[in-house]
């Protein structure tokens, strides 16, 4: 019998694979106008992937050394699984497919962090926008009736711009708001993030005589001592026997 | 008698527990239509905890060793007991109780920073939403009407988004409104400077050849070189005498 | 005759002293409906600061070594004594005065940072809500009718909100919604660079073997190397000339 | 033939001077009312412009060594060239000119990075002005109707203020909303970086004992221990032979 990590490691690209059909069937639900029959696929493989995602918990759960550690630490995911309401949060799967897909790659953190944000960026807007038209273009108060505008909406809003043309009226749809407000201000940080420590880094660098002594220099400075204490040995050694 | 620092550390828990008690009446107040009988007890619980508050403070002065120094330090808790219209304020006791927790608990210092934060915000939100609603509802031109709204606007403020769909009307409403802006200021700070630790340590470590010289490594070079004296020493005494 | 910096010495808390009394003055005017005995005054205050800030920019420049390098680096101070329309600008002595107040009392820099925008940000609210109020409320379209409006205008902008319930309609209201939005956007920088260094400086404290090599370790460690360096050379003179 | 680099050291300067002509052409085909024969000498510089820009991508495309590599990082100017709906991109140009002038001036970091925040943002505000107000200005729902209006939306959302009293409503007006967004944020990011770096380095420069150890000391240090070696060495040579 495998184990979790084996487990989690053989799963996470077929695991990914079933998130992206997942979304492109809530895509096709929400944006399309479809036929009864293509209705019943999309349906089909919803909650066929529901259920893939229910086996995929309740298999990591048992597999789980610590179990009430590992639930009470996947806490979300249990969620994820349990309320319809934010089966979206399933594409977190695809979200960690680019730190994936970035081991795999390799490269300077700080152009791994750019492109993990524009991806997850690109994901969340998306998404956002089209769980934000399904739950808001029935309502009669509401201003949202297109992708397009849905869209729109959710840039306003990620980039705390917030002109108000467009605001949320469901629970539902503040609810969506809320989690897109949260990722504008991590995305605000993140930017800023790794523009200062890129600023940081050129500030040292300008500077020669400023620059922070590194290990490198120290590990070589020992070698001195050490071959300094070898030559005095040497000496000692010649020096005649009282 | 006591001191001030004891007084402190015994009274920290049982004071939180009348901030929360009075989190629960004011609550109470605010969001329920209650009967005579129970608006009376609510009543009651206000006043209660706002004597303790008030005996705490008058103790803490007394007993302090520099009594204008103390007063002029602690000038907010002054406000805090005098002035009725903040009183939601007394909740910053809950707030100190997360430092203490944590004192308790220990771990990274990001990790402590990040708990807090969560902790503040959310009961900023749930206290701010309580007390707009409490000084908006009574306005006819208010949009505020139900803690969701009230809660839905504060959401909207202290993440700088302000679409303008709830904006408060009332000089209590926009004093609150001030400081969940400030907050919200805080907030986007907190998270971006979190990050930016982060990521700048990340850089730091990916690059070993850059890695900065330890204070640790310092101390190894010392004991090398301080070898090298003894040794020198002894060869002295070893040298045929002249 | 003194030179430009003994006059600028000499002349920064009488000029502060303008600067205020003209912020008194200007307060009023806009403030206050006022008799035109007091009108009178009110004008003759305003009329004469502008006056003595005059004489203050021509006595600079007389006194200064460079005089078209002068004339270069202090432009905001020629528009400032030029345009009667960025005449709130001369309360930037006020401003100059809290880092003159500074360097007096001393202290670390990240409370002088954190005074500087404290007092920088209350009066650059004040005056914008001035300077707003006086250019809106003779507009018909404007909503900006009273100063509490004009404050509240202010928060919401500075601190990047923007319900849209208040906005400016003139231009002289939008330059000083622009000058207040880029002041807004330093602001937000200015809190959370204070916060990132605090928490960078946290994190490393936290960890003291990762702690860096400071200069005084350096310093330490060369003194025992020259200790070295004597002892050889006393073991040199104590050996038998050969 | 000359090699790529050649080719872009010395069109530098003159694709500038022709992105600034398109700008000038540009901007008196969106702001004034021109007469026929006018509109036909701007339609002309337009085109002309375009050609030329059409002829650089090619002769660097042709005179890169890995074209398929070139091309897949150059996309951008690729669809600069294609599309005439983001035409106004070509004043990149105009941006790329700071930096070279930069590198000409020197200066340092912070300095340079301020220098070309303001020129780009600058740049940013008047031609989303520009291409807002010709997106949106036929459009029957739009506010957007004079160049003051649409340079005061624009400065609204690259702040992240977002009144919502002017919003595009126009594709076109969107795409280019969302461009302004995603500058507002980096704008905020290096505003905030380069404070941060600021206060970093002044926090590190007050306290002289925290400072940290710098390169040139080790190199210091060094040099005192090879001194030593030598001084060893020395003595080693009078010893008697033993």
């Amino acid at each position: 019998m495998v184990d979790q990590q084996t487990w989690e490691r053989r799963t996470e690209w077929p695991m990914a694979g079933v998130a992206l059909l997942f979304l492109v069937a809530y895509s096709c639900q929400v944006l399309l106008t479809l036929t009864p029959a293509w209705h019943a696929v999309c349906e089909a493989v919803i909650t066929g992937s529901w259920v893939l995602f229910v086996v995929d918990y309740v298999v990591r759960l048992v597999l789980a050394e610590r179990r009430l550690h590992w639930f009470l630490h996947h806490l979300l995911e249990f969620l994820v699984v349990v309320l319809p309401a934010i089966r979206p949060l399933r594409l977190l799967r695809l979200v960690a497919m680019v730190t994936v897909a970035q081991r795999a790659i390799g490269g300077a953190i700080r152009g791994k962090v750019l492109v993990y944000t524009i991806c997850t960026s690109t994901l969340l807007l998306y998404v956002a926008s089209l769980a934000m038209l399904e739950a808001e273009r029935g309502h009669p108060d509401s201003s949202v009736k297109s992708f397009g505008e849905a869209l729109w909406w959710s840039m306003t809003t990620v980039t705390t711009v917030g002109y108000g043309d467009y605001s949320p009226v469901t629970t539902t749809g503040r609810l969506i708001a809320a989690a897109l407000m949260i990722g504008g201000i991590s995305l605000i940080g993140v930017v800023t993030a790794t523009i200062a420590s890129w600023i940081v880094e050129q500030v040292a660098e300008e500077d020669a005589a400023k620059q922070a002594a590194t290990a490198n220099q120290i590990e070589e400075l020992r070698h001195e001592v050490r071959r300094l204490t070898e030559s005095l040995r040497a000496t000692e050694q010649k020096m005649p026997t009282s």
